[in-house]
Parts: C-alpha cells; sequence; structure tokens
C-alpha cells in the first residue's frame, strides 16, 4: 500500500469504529481513482446480499477517502464533513462489496482549492459506484465540504 | 415493547450484524410513528459525534421498518427492498442517534396494497428526521418496493 493510501487506513482504525466492523479496506489509489473493498459476511442482509446501509457506508467514504487523499497531497489542513449523499440501488450486491471512486479533474482541483484559501470553505460533488458481475449494482454522489480548522474553545 | 415492534427487533438480530454493532433498538412504535436509536459510541467518528453512515444506516432502517411493520400489520408475504435513499446533513448528532419516521395515511396505504395485490409489486416513498438539542440535524427521503416472494430455484 502506497504512503498516502495508508493514511486512509490509518483514519479508519483510528476514528471509525463502524468502518472496521464492515472491514472496511483500501484496495488500491493511484491518484486517479480510489478502490475501496468490503466482505460480504459482515455486510450481509436478509437475502444474503450487501445491506444497503452497508453499501451506503462505503461508498460515502470513497468519495469521502478521495477528497481526503486530495487535500493530504496538498498540505492541507482542513475539517472534512460530507453534506449530503444520494444512493440508486439498481441491483444486489452478491459478493465482496467494491466501490469505485474516480478523482475530479486538475481543472476542479484548483478551484475548489483556490475557492478554500479566499473564503475558508469549498464544497465538492464527487460520485461512486458499486458494481457486480460487471455491471453497475450501485451509484452515489455525495457533496462534501472542507472548511478551516477552528481552534476548539 | 409490543409484539410487533418484537418483530423487528428480531429481524435485526436474526439477519443484520451491522444493525446489531450499532446497538439499533426500536424505542418506540404505536402504528403511527417508528422510533429507532442507536447510542453513540459504535457510531462515532473522528469529531466525537454521529458518523454520517450510521446516521444513514438508522434513517433507512427506521423507514424500512415503518413499511415492514405495516406489512406485518396486514399479515403480507413479501420481499421488501430499498431502491433509492437521500440524505441531507443540516447539523451534527452530538449525542444518541434517533432517528423518527411517521406512518404514511390510511389512504395511501390502501392505495399501495391494492396495487400490490393487482401488480405484484408497489413502491412508496418515506421520510424520516433525525433530531439533536431540538432542532433537526437530518433529513432523509427513502424509496422502498415490495414484492411477491418468488420461490428459490
Amino acid at each position: 500500500m502506497s504512503e498516502i493510501s495508508k493514511k486512509l487506513t490509518d483514519f479508519f482504525e483510528a476514528h471509525l469504529p463502524l468502518a472496521q466492523f464492515m472491514q472496511m479496506e483500501v484496495e488500491s489509489y493511484d491518484g486517479n481513482q480510489l478502490v475501496l473493498t468490503a466482505p460480504l459476511e459482515p455486510n450481509i442482509n436478509d437475502k444474503q446480499t450487501a445491506f444497503g446501509g452497508s453499501l451506503y457506508n462505503l461508498a460515502v467514504m470513497t468519495c469521502w477517502g478521495m477528497l481526503y487523499l486530495k487535500t493530504q497531497e496538498k498540505g492541507l489542513k482542513c475539517n472534512q464533513v460530507v453534506s449530503k449523499g444520494a444512493m440508486g440501488y439498481l441491483a444486489p450486491v452478491t459478493g465482496t462489496l467494491r466501490a469505485v471512486c474516480n478523482a475530479p479533474s486538475e481543472e476542479e482541483l484548483t478551484t475548489f482549492f483556490e475557492h478554500f484559501e479566499r473564503k475558508g470553505r469549498a464544497r465538492m460533488n464527487l460520485a461512486a459506484n458499486i458494481e457486480c458481475n460487471g455491471k453497475v449494482a450501485v451509484e452515489f454522489e455525495g457533496q462534501y465540504a472542507i472548511l478551516k480548522e477552528v481552534a476548539k474553545v
């Protein structure tokens, strides 16, 4: 695992008990695409397929993770939150859960970081898909915000 | 706990390991409103507030549970799935997660069940809110479908 994607794994381990229970893992990150996986067993439902909530958790964290890694690469210290999430369930997922998020373009990132520097906050939409048997089974789109860190009082 | 809401607790215990890890519980169900809760600890994030994925899981299951209990009251045998889910995160949740779903009207339920009898499937939108400190912190809307059970081959 690359040093940068290790940061995401460390984040899950340090801060998200639910991601640990799901056995959420970074499969790969090459700067352009982030892939997170989770085995079916802890994420199963009554139909012996993936629970809709687990599919959401994996998708929301794949997009969150993409933005987190982009801010880490940039060396930014910021607070990052999800503000909206929309799921479409097209087909059941019958095996390992595997979510893919493609990086925003360089132009989008430049605009995003410039806005952050100027305003102290910026928003971005990111999408993730989960495939099963070669077809898209889940479509996710989320809206994320980064905010300048405020000292706790 | 009433006999009918016990069915939902039994369902979580039998079929959803993630709901068990979250310690998802039925707080109340009176036929008109279903309230599910989960403690903060297993659902915490890096900000010491509720993880956005846990909030989604609780909301999606509160609406799912409402429809499940309505089909149980009706004595229907059917397969129930979530087809869409949309979350809006308005404010952090700093304590126990508590999601509330109000029942569809009698007219809506009648139309829904009639459609199911005629077509073998029916869809319904349901909404849930999660409040924190007296204000709505999370808004959820989901689309659910019930389908006639098909014998497994």
